[in-house]
């Protein structure tokens, strides 16, 4: 295929753009980066046109802009695929801990080192260069092209559920596609099929009306630190079972079939602990590592603090201690009704010495796509093509939300066709994208719009 | 007394040169207010000249340096005092929650807020202008008296010990006076004669090597935070109780006679609540409000933190959490060997899946104070002439950790003389100084020194 050869002959290229990208700090979650998001916008609106897409635009939302573009040459009988990616990144702290400026992509062998590399720049520039090469070898793709990238994937999304509802007709589609998950190596392609939802909450407990001096207060008054460590202590067993009531009540149980079917996914405990960084596991003794991290609900504190967090000595006994906290849900939990029973459990064991306060911050919908569809097929045979070898099926342990909101609001799935790996360093310092995966998921997804064509 | 006059008649300019004291920012926490710090010892130096004293230096140590001055008219027959107080003073942080500027006295009404206003400068200078009072009126006061005036109180003294010890000689005294407590209200002064000692460790769990994504390990990776919050509440029961093996061992239990004493200190539980600002008291229900603050140790984590601290969302595991944990301790409990069961039990409760570090931060004794020494009487006098009522006797619940190394290593026990106020917001926002009492106090030292010279 002639598109093979251009997007072979031009990978240098694509990776200079790639850079460009990269260098945009499009931190959607501090409103001090808004110019830098726009810019990001601006700029991928900018490649889309120079792709091939006639229409592409910077559409406002009351955050940060959705950027749309679309190529319909296939004509109606043809399918059309909705491409969803995000064009923002996730902060970069902590900044000492990064070996390599954030925001300057930086090659180190194989692999380029940024925030965005992998989540989700890297991934989403992926289907921009196999509709150009298309363009520059057949005219056109050989199926209809949306694409739907937001800015605000790493600050929960507020704005797409409603983008998404208000622009169906614009946005209607066969099939999803996103590129947005890793395989499980180089050689390894995946599928996930399974999402985790997410609650995503804030703790805030108040002792004092102010700071008091812990030598003078400390043994009558609560302090409201070690208040929020008992209540946070409490939510978990030893063996991470959360035992807010309620909490299991909706959890879909993982049959033995497809308990059997996530235990040929290989996986090696040691790799594992390696690439984690931890000594040892953690979590439900009855239940595999993979399931664990992809297949059964969470509770994390993704962030606590109170107090005196300085160098040195101070004696206070502070008004108020905060926790975010953050569950990953399964099939059949509802996020919503999940914040409910924890925002109810919190009050509920908020001793009568401290006031609480919980609010929520981010909600978002697992779940489950089915694998026999033609447009699954058609990502089989194209990571084959691709990659040289047939993908696994996974689920996995991060949220995806817009994947049941395509199923809910334009009644299509999505095919998460992901080009990163496990070892990307996603939300944490030291991101990276392995670039044969770049170059080899550009000819995946030139693959995919063919074989979809049929 | 012509002293008395003296000072009723310069209390205006006394306080002005106060307002310059407050004003220097001598925080000795933060290396960055270093030069702040010697400005106000040499400050300090150049006032204790001005009042009188023919010896005022600045001394070096490793750390801030110690002002030292003396003045010794009344001949080896006659008492020597040595005044301690310290010129440094706490962070003024959390900066938002001050009325005024920290480091501008503000006089509003009878108050004068400042940090340090109370803890210590207010309390410390008194001395000066009573020696001051006797110059001016009398050529010199009728004892002997020494000043030892530190700039680490704040920061753990680490350099005080070995200085006394150092200079055993140059401070060979009778009695100490240390005006750093709080009377019981502004009618009602108070000797303290019970201190709590201090353990001040800081706590390092460390989990993944890295940050982690919460959604791609959350589930099989323990998280430090959850692992932290569950290691401090194990450190207590409901009731405050600590739970750490032999922590109770050395404690002096509290008898019947003394317990009945501490009962006379009027104690209104509503004015306390409302002070504290806090609904409902909390603590080991079998002792009073003012035993648990004063007569029983105490564990409070003073900071905490790790992950995302910043506004929105970011769904990190992270690597590591902290904790500053102080205890308070009484006698006959060792510092030392609180700290050591700390640290071993923290070690001993931490899960397989994490590390933990502990970290000394600060040692100070406790002590207990005869309450029927001459000197004693001398200052029961000076009050009653003073404040025009006697003082009763307290335990308190702060640290003084010299009121035991005057005790070890120069043999003398020291007179808690304070002029502060229970609501005067000591190491916390809008700190302040009743002004009546810092009048009153000159005119008590005054009559402390007449007192104890017979």
């Amino acid at each position: 295929m002639k598109a093979l050869d251009y997007a072979r002959a031009h990978g240098d290229r694509f990776l200079s753009e790639l850079n460009e990208f990269l260098s945009i700090p499009s931190i959607s979650t501090h409103e001090r980066h808004r110019p830098a998001v726009l810019e990001a916008a601006e700029w991928l609106r900018d490649r889309l046109l120079a792709a091939g897409f006639p229409r592409a635009e910077v559409m406002p939302t009351p955050g940060h802009p959705i950027v749309y573009a679309e190529w319909l040459p296939a004509g109606p009988v043809s399918p059309t695929v909705l491409v969803y990616g995000h064009y923002d990144v996730q902060p970069p702290d902590p900044l000492d801990l990064w070996r390599t400026p954030p925001f300057e992509p930086t090659r180190v062998g194989d692999d380029l080192f940024c925030r965005g590399a992998s989540d989700d720049k890297g991934q989403l520039y992926v289907h921009l260069k196999a509709v150009e090469a298309f363009r520059e070898t057949a005219g056109a793709p050989p199926v209809n092209v949306k694409c739907i990238f937001e800015g605000e994937e790493e600050s929960g999304s507020p704005n797409l559920d409603p983008f998404i509802q208000q622009h169906r007709e614009l946005l209607a589609a066969d099939v999803g596609l996103i590129s947005d998950t890793d395989i499980l190596d180089r050689d390894t392609p995946a599928i996930v099929y399974g999402l985790r939802g997410i609650a995503y909450l804030e703790v805030e407990v108040t002792g004092p009306a102010g700071d008091l001096h812990s030598g003078s207060y400390g043994g009558a008054v609560h302090n409201p630190i070690n208040a929020l460590c008992a209540m946070i202590a409490s939510l978990q067993d030893a063996d991470g079972r959360i035992t807010i009531p309620g909490f299991y009540d909706s959890v879909r149980q993982l049959e033995d079939e497809e308990r059997a079917e996530l235990a040929k996914v290989p996986f090696d405990r040691q790799d594992w602990l390696q690439e984690a960084g931890v000594k040892t596991d953690w979590g439900e003794p009855e239940y595999t590592i993979t399931e664990r991290t992809t297949a059964r609900p969470t509770l994390d504190v993704n962030g606590i603090w109170g107090g005196y967090m300085e160098p040195g000595t101070k004696t206070v006994l502070p008004s108020n201690a905060y926790a975010k906290i953050s569950t990953r849900l399964v099939p059949d939990q509802d996020p919503a009704e999940i914040s409910r029973l924890i925002q109810r459990h919190m009050k509920a064991i908020a001793p009568p010495t401290v006031s609480v306060e919980v609010r929520e911050l981010h909600l978002g919908d697992g779940a489950i796509v089915r694998r026999d569809s033609p447009a699954m097929q058609a990502a089989c045979r194209a990571y084959a093509a691709g990659f040289g070898a047939e993908p696994v099926f996974k689920r996995t342990g991060g949220s995806i939300p817009v994947v049941a909101t395509l199923q809910k609001e334009l009644g299509i799935e999505a095919i998460l066709m992901g080009f990163g790996l496990p070892d990307d360093n996603l939300h944490a310092p030291n991101e990276k994208l392995h670039l044969p995966n770049f170059h080899r998921g550009i000819e995946t997804a030139i693959h995919f719009f063919q074989f979809l064509a049929g």
